[in-house]
C-alpha cells in the first residue's frame, strides 16, 4: 500500500490531539508559530495564532508552577503549567529537524484529572502513613499526652490538609479545659512553621513532635496560652440537663456528640463567644470525644491562616485522628480507676 | 506561513507518539493495516505490519482485561489490553474519513505506570477506610474479640489485597491458643466465598462480619477448626529462658518481637512442624502482639489458595491491623485487671 498522504497524517495528529487533550505546536527556528494543532480545550484554542511569538502565547495563557511535583510524568525534561480556569498541563518539547534545522514541536497534555488523583493519592498516603504511626505509638506509648499531641500535629503539619490550628480540651467533673494547642497564631509565625516543615520534609510525626519541642518548650507558645485560657465550668451554661441537645452552638455539638462545623455567627452560648474570642476565628470544626458513654473531651481546629472553608473531608479526617485521642483518653480513665481501686483495696487492707 | 509539508506531519505524528508512548495504527476499510506508528515499545514493534489484518495483529500481541477497571481513562470508549511482558494499553479509536470512507484510526497508550498508581491508590484507599473502621469501632466498642476479628477480615476480605487467610492466637500463662482463623480452606471455598466478597461489593468490614456470621455460626468453619487445634504449652519448646530469642522458626520470631514470613522448610520447633501441618502451607507471616512487655498473642497469615508470595508490603499491612489488635487487647488486660482488683476489694471489705 502506499503511505498516507499530507491530508491523512494532519487528520491523524488532529484526531489523536483532540482525543488526548493534547496541544501541539510547531515553532520554527526564529521562535514564531508555524501550525498549531486545533485543539478544543477553551483554555488553549484562541493563544496559538500561527506566526504569533511562542513564548508570548504561552506566557499569555498558562503560567508555570515550580513549585507543583508532577509525580504521574515519566518524562523527564517536561513541566507543569496551569491555565487561569485551573486546568493544569504538562508542556513536553522535542526538536523536529524534518521541518528545519531549529524548528521544535512543542505539546500540552491536559493532566487536570491525573494531577487530582495524585492530590488524592498524596493525601490519602499522608493520613494512611500517620494512622500507622498512631497505632503504632498507641500500642508501644501509655503516654496519653503524646498520643492527643500527635493526633494534634496530625491534622496539622501537612500543608495544605487539613487544618492550621488544633486545640484539645479535657471534660472532667462538668469543666472544660484546654490542655493543647498547636499551630502557628499569625502569619509571620505561619511563615517560619511552615518553611521549618517543608525543611524537616516530614517522614513522621513524632520527628515533627521532637523538632519543635527541642527547646524543650512547648511546640506553639502562643497557641498553647490561648489552649490554656480556654476554661469553662459547663453547669453554668445549661449544660447536663434533659435539653443538652437543643443548647446552641458547641455546646449543642457536644451534648449530640458528632462532629459539626461551628461558626462565629451561629447562635450561641457564653462558651462560643470566649472560644471565637480567644481563638479570632470565624467558624471551627468540633469533634466531641465520648469515652464509655461520658463527654471526655474536645478537639477544635480551624484555618486561623488560610482561611479555607472546613470541608465535610477536613472533618472527617479531623473525626478519625480524634477517635485514636479517645482510645487513648479510654485507656488512661481504666489506669486512673485502676490506680484508684488498688489505693482503696490498699487502705481497706491497713484497716484490716 | 505555509501549511507543513507531509514529511512535517509525519514527523509531528512520530514524534509526539514515541515520547507519549502511544501507537497510533491506520486501519482501511477491509480491515487491513495501511500504516503504523514505529512506536519504539517492544511489546508491539514487530506486531503492526502494513497489509496485515489489524484484529490479527492486535490479538496478537494483546488480550483484552474485560476484568480490569480502568479509572484513569476519561474516554468512555476506551478497552484496556496487556501484552505478554505485562504492558498495559489503553485502546482508542476515531474513524478517519479522509483516509477513506471506513477508514479508522487506532491507538494504543502505555497506560502501565498509571496502572500500577490507581492500584496503590485503591490499596490505600482500601486499607485507609479499614483503619478508619477500626479505630471507630475500637472507640465505640468494647469487644475486644470484635475487634480482633475485624482485624482478621481486613486482611483477608480484599482479594487480591492481604492474605487469603488469617488466625489470631492468644497467649495467656505460656499457653498458646488459636481463638479465631478466617479465610477459605479450598479452593471450591475460595470460590464461594470471594464471589460473595465480589458481589457484597465491599462497604464496610462489619457488613462484611455480619454477612459471614448470618447464619449464626462462624464465618469459615473449617478455617476456625484449624485455629482452635493450634495449642501450645509454650515451656514445653524451651520459651521463657534467657535463649528464647535464640529458637528456631515461630518461637524465634515471637521472642524477637518483629513481624516476619517464617518458612516450612526453615529449622523449626515442633510448634512449626504441628502449625504448616494444620495449615498446609509453605509459607506463613507472624506477627507476635505484645501487651506492656509480654507475649499476649500472635497473628499468622497464609496464602493458601492463592500461593502468592508475601511481600514486605503485606507484612507490613498485617502489623499496622495487628496493632489494633494489640490496642484491643491492652484494654482488655486492663479490665481483667480492674475487675480482679474490684473482687479483691470487695473481698476485702467482706472480710471487714
Amino acid at each position: 500500500m502506499d503511505p498516507p498522504p499530507r491530508e491523512v497524517y494532519r487528520a491523524m495528529l488532529e484526531g489523536l490531539c483532540a482525543r488526548s487533550r493534547i496541544a501541539a505546536v510547531l515553532v520554527d527556528p526564529s521562535g514564531r508559530i508555524q501550525w498549531a494543532s486545533s485543539f478544543a480545550g477553551e483554555d488553549l484554542a484562541q493563544a496559538f495564532d500561527v506566526g504569533r511569538s511562542f513564548v508570548e502565547a504561552i506566557d499569555s495563557v498558562l503560567r508555570l508552577e515550580p513549585g507543583r511535583t508532577d509525580a504521574l510524568s515519566t518524562e523527564p525534561q517536561s513541566e507543569l503549567r496551569v491555565s487561569a480556569k485551573g486546568v493544569f498541563y504538562r508542556h513536553s518539547l522535542i526538536p523536529l529537524e524534518v521541518a528545519e534545522p531549529g524548528s521544535t514541536l512543542h505539546w500540552f497534555l491536559d493532566v487536570t484529572h491525573e494531577k487530582r488523583l495524585e492530590e488524592d493519592f498524596l493525601h490519602n498516603l499522608y493520613q494512611l502513613k500517620s494512622m500507622k504511626e498512631i497505632v503504632d505509638i498507641l500500642y508501644e506509648s501509655l503516654s496519653t499526652p503524646e498520643v492527643v499531641y500527635l493526633c494534634l500535629i496530625a491534622v496539622t503539619a501537612q500543608v495544605g490538609f487539613g487544618f492550621n490550628r488544633a486545640f484539645f480540651l479535657q471534660v472532667t467533673g462538668g469543666r472544660m479545659r484546654g490542655r493543647f494547642g498547636i499551630g502557628p497564631s499569625n502569619h509571620e509565625e505561619a511563615n517560619a512553621i511552615w518553611s521549618r516543615l517543608a525543611a524537616l520534609n516530614f517522614r513522621s510525626l513524632r520527628e515533627v513532635y521532637e523538632d519543635f519541642t527541642r527547646s524543650g518548650g512547648v511546640p506553639d507558645p502562643r497557641t498553647q496560652e490561648i489552649a490554656v485560657r480556654l476554661d469553662f465550668e459547663l453547669k453554668r451554661f445549661g449544660w447536663g440537663g434533659q435539653a443538652s441537645q437543643e443548647l446552641p452552638g458547641i455546646l449543642g455539638v457536644l451534648a449530640r456528640g458528632k462532629p459539626a462545623r461551628v461558626h462565629a455567627s451561629d447562635p450561641g452560648s457564653e462558651v462560643d463567644r470566649t472560644l471565637f474570642s480567644l481563638l479570632a476565628t470565624d467558624v471551627v470544626a468540633v469533634v466531641p470525644l465520648f469515652v464509655r458513654g461520658e463527654l471526655a473531651g474536645v478537639i477544635i481546629a480551624d484555618n486561623l491562616i488560610t482561611r479555607k472553608p472546613i470541608t465535610d473531608v477536613d472533618l472527617n479526617v479531623l473525626k478519625t485522628f480524634a477517635g485514636y485521642a479517645g482510645v487513648a483518653l479510654d485507656r488512661s480513665h481504666l489506669y486512673d480507676e485502676l490506680r484508684d481501686h488498688v489505693a482503696k483495696l490498699q487502705s481497706a487492707n491497713e484497716t484490716l
